[in-house]
């Protein structure tokens, strides 16, 4: 299983670009594999550390995801930045923070990670913290 | 990741008594792994089926629980029977409707079981629909 959470500070959410295959240089909100003994909220926070050097709250849960032929499930919560700290973690090239108008929608390394920003927005604008599922047959574009 | 679902008819909620090991004899609702390239609710209904003999309508998730020892996770969804049809699945000793006030405790194979079923009652009794979360160092008692 993948955790992953969307870290807000101050209205910006945060973003890694990839440093590693696959979808090397796409970017990608902190997320990754769970490790042995640690729950989906725990993975989640500490991608964020891994990925963005961030230390963040754990909120609501965002969205579930399936990516099918992979074999994969994503789960994704929603996350606050303790503070507006952060850097770059050594699985990343980059890390900002960044307005929705300025998303790189098309430079999202994974559907997973589209599907979780757009239900984000969408769900903040409308003033509520929903949760959505997802699928696609192929984990990556 | 264990899918399994409280299926519910008329009020009442739908048990299986485990014809395998672990935990031989003892109650559950339908619930088991996985499998290749289906989603967590496939999987849910897909185990009503082969337990219980029963099709089921996934409504809204009810529960993840971390059992940590295991490295598993378990995720329920409310269900609804289609019909008050139901039987004898290969892995069942015995499948059976019961209230709440029946539940067997004490008989309940696993605390992800106990975990979901009293969140599953409290919050119909509130007339609710939440997601809890939930974990154990071990998976079973």
């Amino acid at each position: 299983m993948v955790a992953g959470c969307v870290p807000e500070w101050q209205g910006q959410i945060l973003l890694c670009r990839r440093a590693i295959e696959p979808r090397r240089g796409f970017w990608t909100v902190p997320a990754g594999f769970m490790e042995n003994g640690e729950t989906l909220m725990a993975a989640a926070a500490r991608e964020a550390v891994e990925e963005a050097q961030a230390e963040v709250e754990i909120g609501s849960l965002l969205a579930i995801f399936h990516a099918l032929r992979a074999q994969q499930v994503h789960v994704f919560f929603r996350a606050r930045l303790a503070a507006p700290r952060f850097g770059v973690g050594p699985e990343s090239l980059e890390v900002k923070l960044v307005d929705e108008r300025d998303v790189p929608w098309d430079e999202i390394a994974f559907p997973s990670g589209v599907f979780a920003l757009q239900h984000y927005f969408a769900d903040r604008a409308a003033g509520r913290e929903g949760l959505h599922f997802g699928e696609v047959e192929r984990a990556s574009r």
